[in-house]
């Protein structure tokens, strides 16, 4: 039986249970809406920790006001079978005012990481991510949290913000799930109609197109861009928001290679039907996946 | 013997072998150049809990550029005899890379609170000691932390963090030692040659006048810090930073008391000699020491 933890003193029942077991407490914090790219997060923190627990919380903070918090979709019962038939030991689905008391007034800005790409359309996105993740682990407390690279920034955000903060837990990122077609799943792709559903898969092959090319020897970033962007442009994308190649631990521009670079990723974000949709690849490594740790 | 902790591991080791042996650690963050003010902390801690820590590390980022961060009184060897002469355990004393390390940028900030009074003169000064005190806080992992009242704006800046960021330990405040003529006891206090030092006396008087006058049955606060700001005046000192009665715990301007009302605090900063000094006392309470917990 999963666990239904409401509320943190549950909550800290449940951890001081797992300490006395024994074993190290993953954790993989979600907004719900649970695909099988959560659920491949489960599974990971399934092979690598005694105790599993996800968090089920739709952050307001990270919503811009004209954004969709309110249409974000909400699927608890769903979201719980899920969990708990890949083996998860607990969900934590706090309310709001347990994670933002009364007089909350604590902001978290890591910076410059999280200012550029979808920092600069999403203006206090990452600082609300931020926040609501750095509460989750003082609630939580695990030994280790799973992240979707899918959501590269953001990963490299609290990869940067554990380690300036000294909080002492270990960050994984687990590789993007895919469909088929290539399209990373996303709780927004619940916005696609059929027509942009087609022309998302263009996310997908415009990162193996500029992978292809970085493979044939380009090292030009704006050959690269240019390359992916030729690909969204003949899927008939017009809303691109950005298609960037940059450092892929520090997400800083990349002016020129030389043998010592770290690896490039490319990140992209585009608008397709009435969906924000994001995808990135490492395009040195064979999987595209990102950052062994 | 007092464990001197150089380096996150060593204090990690330390903090093990507390947990092993069972019991509360109790931690006091300072910059050093301790006093008797400093000592009351580590009496606290020694009373409330049965592993006692104090770290020593001048924080470089809650100075200001124009600010006293070079000629900041170090004197580390006279600390450590103090720290084990009040029955210190251990005391952590890092080095500036392993609080910051390469390519830190997370910045914390906790606002309204810290927008004025001292917030208002020394900008970024209390950002650098949400963040210094929050990397200390994960390293070190307290069950009790323990802040001078003396500094009552950052002690209400660590209370409101703790909470918002739901970090599993808790904090208090301990009353301010004062000289026999009342000064209240700071590092900075070195700074003042003698004339200074008899001027410095003003800050304290002038809380207990407005105390007086709040005894009596005074409900304005114009009033209140009027008869404070006399008292400073007529010692001449002229630089006055501000003297405002805040409601104790938010700080927020007081425009009238009621009965609900909580205690109202008053709070000063002036500069005498070449140093900035700074003091408080609650109004409404028989001690002027602060809020108990």
């Amino acid at each position: 039986m999963m666990a239904l933890l409401t509320d943190s003193m549950a909550l800290a029942r449940w951890r001081d249970s797992c300490r006395q077991r024994g074993g190290a407490i993953g954790f993989v914090p979600t907004m719900g809406a649970l695909h099988a790219g959560h659920l491949a997060l489960i599974q990971a923190a399934r092979q690598q920790c005694a105790h599993v627990v996800a968090s089920i919380f739709v952050n307001p903070t990270q919503f811009g006001p004209n954004e969709d918090f309110s249409r974000y979709p909400r699927t608890p019962e769903a979201d719980r079978e899920l969990l708990a038939g890949v083996g998860c030991d607990a969900v934590y689905m706090p309310e709001v005012g347990e994670i933002y008391p009364e007089g909350f007034q604590t902001a978290i800005r890591v910076e410059p990481l999280t200012l550029d790409l979808c920092g600069r359309s999403r203006p206090g996105h990452f600082d609300g991510v931020g926040v609501v993740v750095t509460i989750l682990f003082n609630r939580v407390r695990p030994d280790v949290a799973f992240f979707g690279l899918k959501d590269y920034q953001q990963y490299q955000l609290i990869r940067r913000l554990v380690a300036d903060l000294a909080m002492p837990l270990r960050v994984v990122g687990v590789p993007t799930v895919r469909e088929a077609d290539g399209l990373a799943l996303s709780s927004r792709n619940r916005y696609l109609d059929g027509e942009a559903r087609v022309r998302a898969t263009a996310l997908y092959r415009g990162l193996l197109a500029a992978r292809q090319a970085w493979r044939a020897g380009e090292r030009q970033v704006a050959v690269l861009e240019r390359v992916a962007r030729d690909v969204l442009e003949r899927a008939g994308i017009e809303a691109v928001d950005y298609v960037a190649v940059r450092e892929a631990q520090t997400l800083r521009v990349i002016t020129s290679f030389t043998e010592s670079m770290a690896d490039p990723v490319m990140l992209m974000a585009v608008r397709v039907g009435g969906a924000r949709l994001i995808d990135n690849m490492v395009l040195s490594r064979e999987d595209g996946a990102g950052l062994s740790l």
